[in-house]
């Protein structure tokens, strides 16, 4: 546990800010290519950003990645969820055999998805594509008690950051985002965003995967039961949040989020769950914040109390509310086209195109 | 000319109702994909439009054309925009050299572009991968007089029904997507979606490419002019606004709108200049309308309002302003994406996948 609690000790210590002159070169390079200043929008500080947090003034995304965590929750048994909790391990098995929307998407966005057992209740394929890290079968109800230890907690976040950088040293990586499955994580989600926010249950549950009338009573009084046992008995670091409410794949992606900053790589967030974690990763390392990219804004309202928080603007806003790194995918892609459009594009004296005039009459 | 409205009739005459029962075959099947129903939101909704449009009930998009269409405008010697009438030619031959925003988003997209010289007033280069149409060099100052006689409407529109049928034959087209590029032709457009709405000149005038004030006050007055005029003399009916108020390049993308439908091709618009022509196209073929996907919603006033009249809600919010159909390209690769969930994904069937059981507490 004393090696866990180093290991995010060490990456957390280790993020760079993001590099000024990189953005500035970037930004010089916008403004010289053949199109008005400012007229790719969002996309323009979209690459800066990228830019930035790389150090790199033209960068490429030609390695991207996928984290997809899944994990079980306790509080799935107070029935907050429109599915049964088998379907965690059925689903990983859906991931692995590339029949879930993240792997259409992912193959879309030209992303390899890298699938985790952080911690799943029944039993997951043998099949040496799924990283096995079983944290546990499945966190404790948070309704009534803490989700996890805090070793545990600190071995979640320490294992999502040995992830990324296994990653690094073995195939690369220019861009992650991030995804997740569990049934239950969006009460634990929910319960995260309203304990760093203040927010009171209500405002940060939504219906998850489409839960019935008294399916959203029974979550929202569980999210009211954790948040006021958290206020009560929970340490308020990060990963005393985490510990308190989280789940094994919000750990694991929360390390995520920790190591691509550690590793200059940018990070792309999904939807409610896939939030959760980073304000967790933020809470524990508040310098990788200027490397997470919303990709999308989710149909669930604790998602938007979440990016508020982040203080990111998210890239799309589809009514997307499937998880699964999906948006993060979509988001994937739209930074490859702004970093492509940065670094492929012709600029006004490579094309001998004529600069603005500022709209002054030329002929008569 | 006659023969050019009668190819016009001919299109339009023939373009069939959406296809109910492929649009329910995709519905149906979405609801037996592996994903709780309606999470995958707005792209869920794409793929069903797409199914019903194209009458197959799992479409492929596999081949992606964008059509970039310059033209010239008279009115541009006014002093309406930040750039000398130069960079319409100019642009066109960065189109062809492969280094304009269009063409990296293109390649992002796996898209084919086909640049078309629909009234360039310089000299564009002899290059066989541009089509000429050259309706002419640029049409006349709309603020004064009709941009261009009623049968070179007819011939603009009947040549972008033309060019989509030629690329059906030829390649195939299973989406198109449309830009253009025009000095002066943010203008016309604007002066387009003003008369087919009614809308006074200042609500749909904006600054294009980033005009100064002197040139806003310009284009602004030159709209005005425009907007009486056509309300004193102009025709009406699409050919007749086309006339009246268009632009060459503006008149093809309305031929390949209803040469799309025709077709039985979705269609992606771009941005302000690509909608008006799509007015122009739903004026003269009202029943192209279903087939339009609207990609983006621009920085430009104009193009709300031109969307609202279309009826379409955009997929994206980026703040782009560049036109040459950069909005379009990453229109059609969400499209694709659409699409590809709805062929692509395993059904709960087929992955073994318990389902939803409304939330019903399952577990002591």
């Amino acid at each position: 546990m004393e090696e866990a609690a180093a290991r995010i000790r060490s990456a957390a210590g280790s993020i760079a800010a993001p590099d000024a002159a990189a953005a500035r070169s970037a930004r010089e390079r916008q403004r010289r290519l053949t199109k008005p200043p400012g007229a790719l929008g969002r996309l323009e500080a979209l690459a800066e950003q990228i830019a930035s947090v790389t150090g790199r003034p033209r960068p490429r995304l030609d390695r991207r990645l996928l984290v997809v965590a899944a994990g079980d929750h306790g509080v799935a048994a107070r029935g907050v969820s429109a599915y049964p909790q088998d379907v965690t391990a059925q689903m990983v098995a859906n991931f692995l055999a590339g029949g879930a929307a993240i792997n259409v998407l992912a193959r879309h966005a030209g992303a390899r998805v890298q699938v985790v057992d952080a911690g799943v209740r029944g039993p997951t394929p043998d099949d040496p594509a799924l990283l096995r890290l079983r944290l546990g079968g499945a966190t404790d109800d948070i309704a009534e008690r803490p989700a996890m230890g805090r070793g545990l907690a600190e071995r979640a976040v320490a294992s999502g950051i040995a992830l990324l950088d296994g990653e690094r040293s073995r195939a690369g990586v220019d861009i992650v985002g991030c995804g997740e499955m569990g049934i239950g994580n969006s009460t634990a989600a929910a319960a995260l965003v309203g304990a760093v926010t203040g927010q009171p249950a209500r405002a940060v549950t939504g219906r998850g995967t489409g839960v019935d009338d008294a399916g959203y009573d029974r979550k929202l009084d569980a999210v009211e039961r954790a948040l006021s046992r958290h206020a009560a008995a929970g340490a308020h670091d990060g990963v005393g949040l985490l510990a308190s409410l989280g789940g094994f794949e919000i750990g694991v992606l929360a390390g995520v989020y920790i190591g691509a900053a550690a590793g200059r790589v940018p990070a792309v967030v999904d939807g409610l769950i896939a939030s959760a974690a980073a304000l967790v990763a933020v809470e524990i390392a508040p310098a990788c914040a200027p490397y997470l990219v919303a990709a999308h804004r989710s149909a669930e309202p604790g998602h938007g109390v979440a990016l508020e928080q982040l203080g990111l603007d998210p890239l799309l806003d589809l009514g997307l509310r499937l998880g699964e790194g999906t948006g993060a995918a979509l988001g994937i892609a739209l930074c490859d086209a702004a970093c492509r459009l940065l670094d492929e594009m012709a600029t006004f004296d490579e094309a001998r195109i004529s600069g603005a005039t500022g709209g002054a009459r030329r002929e008569a």
